[in-house]
C-alpha cells in the first residue's frame, strides 16, 4: 500500500511517499514541488497543479492524505495557502484516490507523540520511523518534504480508524471548533 | 471576443459569457456550477473543477475574468471559498487562457457606478449593459451568474488597460491593503 502525503504551499509543496505494509513503515520518495513568484497566481496554480498530477502519475499512490488548514493571524498567507490546498486536494480525486485531511496538530502527536512539536522533532521522528538513512539525507530534501512524510506517516496510523477526517471537507480555526458557513 | 466571467464558491460557482466588439456588449450564456454538501471537500472541488472545464471546452472563451477574495470576518468561510478559487484559477490557466482578476468593488464601480451597489442595482445595470432582456428573464439564472457576468463586463472594461489586475496574484484584505506573504 503506497500512500502520498501532501504539504501544501503556494510558493513550496511537500510530497512524501512510503509504503506500508502492516505497522512497518518504509520511504519512497519525497520532494518539494515548487511555483515561481514572478508568475501570476493562476499560472502559479497550474505549476502546483502539474507537479503533483507528475508525481501522482509517477508513482502510482493508492490512497492520499493533506494536512488541514490552521486559520491564524495573517489571513492573506491563509488565502494564498487555501488556493494551493485546493488544487493540491483536487489533483488526487480527479484520478479517484481517497484523500483524507488531518489536522497538524494530530500529525504532530501521531509522529513524535506531542501536538506541539518543533519541525527538528518532527523531522527526527520522521526518519526513525521509516527506518534508514531518512530523508534528511536524500536529495530534494527540505522541510516541505518531511512534514509531507509525516502527513504520510500519520495517515498510515489512522487510515483504518474513525480518526480520519473525511466527507465533511472539515476545516479548523484556531480554537479547533469545526466550521461550517461557507459560500 | 469572448470573454468568460467567474464568481467562485464552494457551493456555487456562478459563470457569465459575453461578447464583447468594441464598446458593444451582448449576452452569450450563463449558469451556475453546484457541488454537493454531502461529498468530501476534494470531490466538491472536482465537481467545480468538471463544471467550469466543460463550461470553456463548450463556449471556447478568449479571456478569462475572475473576482478577488474579500477577507471579511468570516475565515471558514474565506478558507472555503479560496479553495474553490483556487480551482476556478486554475481550470482556465491550464488551457492557455489568460485568467484577469478584479477587485469587487471595482466591478461594482464599473457595473454600476458605485463601489458599495447591491445584488439588484447589478443585477438590472448587468440587463441594462448587455443590450437584452438580460439574464435574469433565461433560465440557469441565479446571484452568482449575475455577478460573473458583471466580472465579464469589468474585464470588458478594462482588458486593454493598466488596471487590469494579473501577475502578482494580488490579494486585498478589508482595508484594500495588498498583502504579499506566502507559505
Amino acid at each position: 500500500m503506497k500512500l502520498l502525503g501532501l504539504d501544501p504551499g503556494l510558493r513550496r509543496t511537500g510530497w512524501g511517499l512510503i509504503e506500508a505494509k502492516g505497522n512497518r513503515l518504509r520511504y519512497i520518495a519525497a520532494g518539494v514541488i515548487s511555483s515561481k513568484d514572478r508568475l501570476s497566481l493562476a499560472e502559479r496554480l497550474v505549476q502546483i497543479h502539474d507537479g503533483v498530477a507528475e508525481t501522482i502519475a509517477h508513482y502510482c499512490p493508492d490512497e492520499a492524505a493533506v494536512e488541514t488548514v490552521f486559520v491564524n493571524n495573517n489571513p492573506i498567507a491563509t488565502v494564498k495557502l487555501c488556493h494551493a490546498r485546493g488544487v493540491v486536494l483536487l489533483v488526487p480525486a480527479r484520478v479517484g484516490l481517497s484523500v483524507s485531511e488531518y489536522e497538524p496538530t494530530l500529525i504532530k502527536k501521531t509522529v513524535v507523540g506531542t501536538g506541539h512539536a518543533n519541525k527538528v522533532q518532527v523531522a527526527l521522528m520522521v526518519c526513525r520511523l521509516l527506518h534508514g538513512p531518512g530523508p534528511g539525507r536524500r536529495h530534494h530534501n527540505t522541510d516541505d518534504a518531511t512534514d509531507a512524510l509525516a502527513v504520510a506517516i500519520c495517515h498510515a496510523h489512522y487510515r483504518t480508524t474513525s480518526l480520519r477526517l473525511t466527507a465533511q471537507g472539515r476545516m479548523f480555526n484556531s480554537d479547533g471548533a469545526a466550521g461550517e458557513p461557507e459560500s
